[in-house]
C-alpha cells in the first residue's frame, strides 16, 4: 500500500541484520548472571567473562523456534488475546513512580492507585490486557510489592495480564500465583497466561534480575517481551540507523537465550527507543523519532517473523493538554497502523514516563477506540454502497429520515464516550470544560460503578494465602 | 507496505468507480448555472433542465487531460510548491466565522484576524501555502471582502496562495489581482499561481457561484480543488461505502467541467466528508470516520492519477485541549501518510469549523513539523549506521560525549518550537502551563517580530488601486 512513512527495502533490512550479527559476533553482549552464562556455555556459545558472543547460525536457530503468533489466555476465556501477525493488543502505561492529578499536582503513587488502574482496565472497552506496575506504589514494602501487584491484577480484572520481571524469585512468584489462578497446582504450565517485559541495559548488556526472570518465564512457557529502550545520542548512537542495529543485537541476543531455555517459548521483539532532547539531555518520548522507530521496529520484527512491541500513548507533556493529545495520538496510531502487536503504554503516561494520570488514561483509551475504528475496513459491496438509496434520494434530497439511516445510525460509526461534539452554546453554558476536566468526572463514575469480576472463593483465598505466606519468608 | 489501514483492492476501486458512473449516467448532477450547462450541451452531453448526464467515455476523456501533478508558483520563487504524487503541502484552516481565544471566548472574526493569520503563515516553517478565508471578517462589506482578503494574502505573505471562489466576478477579481502581482497585465496566465476550492452541494448539485468560479479559474489555468463535504447520514448515505460512490460522482462531474473549459487545467480530487454525530445530528470532524475517508480518498485519487485534497488538523473540540490534539493529529497524520497532496485545514480549526484559534494554529503547526519529521526516511547506509562507533563505545559505554553525537546532535532530530520537554520541577516552578497557554505567548511573539516580505512598490500600489477602483464600481 502507498505510504509516505518509510518502508525498509530488503537490502536495508539485511544491512541492519548484518550490522547486528557483526556486533553479536565481535563485540558480544554482557549477561551479568551465572545461570544465563552457563546456559550459553553449555549450548556451545563462546563466553568470555560475562560477555557472550553469537554466531549467525545460533541466532537463526533461535529465530526458527520462536513462534510468530501466540495466545495469552485470560481467566475469563472470552478475554483471551492473540498476539502476532494482524492481531494486536492495547495495554496501559508501565512503571510510573508518580500520579499527576488534574490540577497538575504530582504525588507518589499508592497501592490504591494501582488498584484503581486495574479497575479502569477491567471496565475498559478498548484496553485488551491488564498491565504490570502501571504505577510503583510507594506505600508498600519494596521486597514484596510484586506479589501485591500480581494479586490485584488477578483479582480486580479478568483480562490477561502482564507478569512480574523484578527478579528470578519475583518471576517465580508470579508463575506460582498464575498457577493457582488457573487451577494447575504444580505451577508448571503448558499454556501462556502472562507476558513480561525484559529490558536490556543499553548498550549491549542485560542485568541479572532480567536474565533470571527471563529464564524462569521462558522455562514455564510464559511470554517475554525482549526490549531495548535506547536514548539515541545517550545510551546509543545519535542516528536512528545506528539505534536499529544496536537494539537489534540486544533483542536478538535475549530472544536467543529464551529459545535456548525452551525452544518455542513465546517472545516479542520490542523497542521503544527514541531521541535524546538535545537541550535537556533527557529522553524525549513525545519526539517524532519515537514514531519513526516504532514504524521501523514493526518492520524488523516482521522480517524475523516475530510479534512486535512498542510504546503507544506517550508524551513529554506534564498535563493532559493538547501536546499530550498530539504526541500520544501520533505514536499510538503509528504503532497500530504499522503493525505492532503489543502496544504497551497505550494509556495514561505523562511527562516522559514520570507519571500516570487517570484523566489521561481515559483520553488515551478513547484514542485507542478511535484508532480501532479507523482501522476497521469497509466492505465495499453492492449492499454496503446501496446505489438504490442514493438514486432514490437523488439530486438535492436528504438522507436523515431515510429508513436505512435509522437502521444503521447506531452501529455504523464510532460513538465517543468522552470526546465532545457539543455546540458552542451548550459548551459555554456548561462551563467551557476542557476534556481533561470532563475525564476527571468520568474517572470517578467509572470507579464508583466498577464491579469485581467473579472468582472461585477458594482460588482467591489460596492466592491471598500464597502472598501472606511468602511475605513471612 | 504492511498497513493496518484499509487498502482498497482493484475490484473495490472499480466498484466505487462503476457506482459513480451509474449515478452520473442515470441520476445525473444538477449544475445550476446557464454558462455551465451550455458548455456541457455544446460538448454533446445530455442535459435535461439543469441536470447533466455523463457517459463513462466523457469522464475518461476528462481524466486523460487532467495533470497528475502541477506547480503552484509563488511570488517568491523559492516558495513555489509541487502538488501531486509524493509531494504534499500543508495549508491553514478555511472558512471559520469566529475566533476562539485562549480563555474559550468566542467572538466574530475581523480583518485584523485575517491579516494576523497571513503573518503566522508567512513566518511558519511548516505551512507551505497561504490559505483563503482562514476567517470570515465580519467588519468588512460582504460584497467586496474577497478583494481585501486577496490583497492581504498577496501583500503579507510571499508563499503561494489560495484564490477566491466566491462568485464568477470574485474569481475574476482574484485572477486580475494575481496578474498584477505576477507582472502579466493582460490578466491571462499560462502558469498556475493559485488554488481555489470548488465545493459541490451534496447530494449531486453545484451552486451557480461555484460553477462560475470554476469556469473562470479553469479558463485561466488556475487550479481548482473539486471537493465534496458529505455528512454521512445527512447529505449522503449512512455508510462510508455509499459516500465514496456519491462523492466520486460529484467530484468527477466537476473535474469534467474544468477539463471541458480548458483541457489540462490543474484540478485536485477533494473530500473532507465525515460522519454525522448520531446524538446531535451535526457533522463530526473529529470522528475516526473522517480519517477513514481521508485514507480512501487518497486511494481513489491515485486510482484516477489525480492529486488529492483532504482536511488535516480537524476537531470538534471547542478549546485547545487534549481532544483537539488527538483528533487533529489523527486526521493530519492520516492525510500525510496515506498520500493526500493538498492538506487543507492543517492548522487552527476548532469546533467543527466554527472557529479559528491562534493558539491551536501554533499547536497544529508543530504537529505538521512532527509529521514531516516522521515521514523523513533514514538512509540506512554503512555511514548512517556507523558500526565502528558502536563497537568503539562497546558494552556499557555512553554516546553522549562521543564526537559523532556532537557533530549530529543539532541536525539529526526534530527540534520542537512549542512542545515542552521540561522536567516536573521546572514545569511546576514556571506555573504548570499547558501548551495552549505557552502558545498564547508565542503567537504574540511571532506577530511582534513579523516582517512584511519585500514587494515592488509599484505592484503594491497597483494592487491597492485595483481594489479601490473595484470597490467604487
Amino acid at each position: 500500500m502507498y505510504d509516505r512513512m518509510q518502508e525498509l527495502t530488503g537490502p536495508q533490512m539485511e544491512k541492519i541484520h548484518d550490522a547486528a550479527m557483526d556486533l553479536l559476533k565481535h563485540t558480544g553482549v554482557a549477561f551479568n548472571d551465572e545461570e544465563g552464562l552457563e546456559i550459553f556455555r553449555s549450548n556451545g556459545f563462546r563466553v568470555d567473562g560475562s560477555t557472550v558472543f553469537f554466531e549467525e547460525a545460533q541466532i537463526q536457530k533461535a529465530l526458527e523456534s520462536a513462534p510468530k503468533k501466540f495466545t495469552v489466555h485470560a481467566r475469563n476465556p472470552e478475554k483471551s488475546v492473540e498476539i502476532g501477525e494482524d492481531d494486536f493488543v492495547f495495554l496501559p502505561g508501565y512503571g510510573a513512580p508518580f500520579v499527576m492529578d488534574a490540577d497538575g499536582n504530582q504525588r507518589q503513587a499508592t497501592m490504591t492507585d494501582y488498584d484503581n488502574f486495574c479497575k479502569l482496565i477491567q471496565t475498559s472497552p478498548y484496553i485488551d490486557m491488564n498491565g504490570w506496575m502501571m504505577v510503583e506504589p510507594a506505600d508498600m514494602p519494596h521486597k514484596t510489592v510484586h506479589m501485591d501487584l500480581a494479586l490485584s491484577s488477578m483479582l480486580l480484572c479478568d483480562k490477561p495480564f502482564m507478569g512480574s520481571p523484578v527478579s528470578r524469585q519475583g518471576a517465580l512468584d508470579g508463575i506460582e500465583m498464575a498457577a493457582i489462578l488457573f487451577g494447575r497446582k504444580d505451577g508448571i504450565m503448558d499454556k501462556t497466561v502472562s507476558v513480561s517485559l525484559i529490558n536490556s541495559l543499553s548498550p549491549l548488556q542485560f542485568a541479572d534480575e532480567m536474565i533470571g526472570s527471563l529464564i524462569q518465564l521462558a522455562k514455564h512457557n510464559q511470554a517475554c517481551v525482549v526490549a531495548s529502550l535506547i536514548m539515541a545520542g545517550g545510551s546509543g548512537p545519535v542516528t536512528l540507523d545506528g539505534v536499529l542495529a544496536l537494539q537489534n543485537a540486544e533483542i536478538l541476543s535475549g530472544i536467543t537465550l529464551a529459545q535456548l531455555v525452551r525452544p518455542g517459548a513465546p517472545v516479542i521483539y520490542g523497542s521503544t527507543s527514541s531521541a535524546m532532547d538535545m537541550k535537556t539531555g533527557a529522553l524525549s518520548i513525545g519526539a517524532p523519532e519515537l514514531s519513526k522507530n516504532i514504524n521501523l521496529v514493526a518492520q524488523m520484527a516482521r522480517f524475523y517473523n516475530l510479534p512486535s512491541r512498542s510504546g503507544g500513548g506517550l508524551t513529554d507533556a506534564l498535563s493532559v493538554d493538547a501536546q499530550a493529545g498530539v504526541e500520544s495520538a501520533l505514536a499510538l496510531s503509528t504503532a497500530a497502523r504499522s503493525g505492532i502487536n503489543f502496544i504497551l503504554h497505550s494509556c495514561g503516561i505523562l511527562g516522559s514516563y514520570i507519571a500516570m494520570s487517570f484523566e489521561k488514561f481515559l483520553v488515551d483509551e478513547e484514542t485507542c477506540g478511535m484508532v480501532r475504528a479507523m482501522l476497521k475496513p469497509l466492505a465495499v459491496t453492492d449492499e454496503s454502497i446501496d446505489l438504490d438509496v442514493i438514486k432514490e434520494v437523488g439530486i438535492g434530497g436528504q438522507y436523515l429520515t431515510h429508513p436505512k439511516t435509522f437502521q444503521l445510525c447506531r452501529t455504523e460509526f464510532h460513538m465517543p464516550a468522552l470526546m465532545s461534539r457539543k455546540n458552542p452554546d451548550s459548551w459555554i453554558k456548561e462551563g467551557r470544560r476542557s476534556i481533561d476536566r470532563v475525564a476527571e468526572d468520568k474517572v470517578a463514575q467509572r470507579l464508583a460503578t466498577y464491579e469485581k469480576p467473579d472468582i472461585d472463593p477458594d482460588v482467591e483465598k489460596e492466592l491471598i494465602e500464597y502472598v501472606n505466606r511468602r511475605k513471612e519468608d
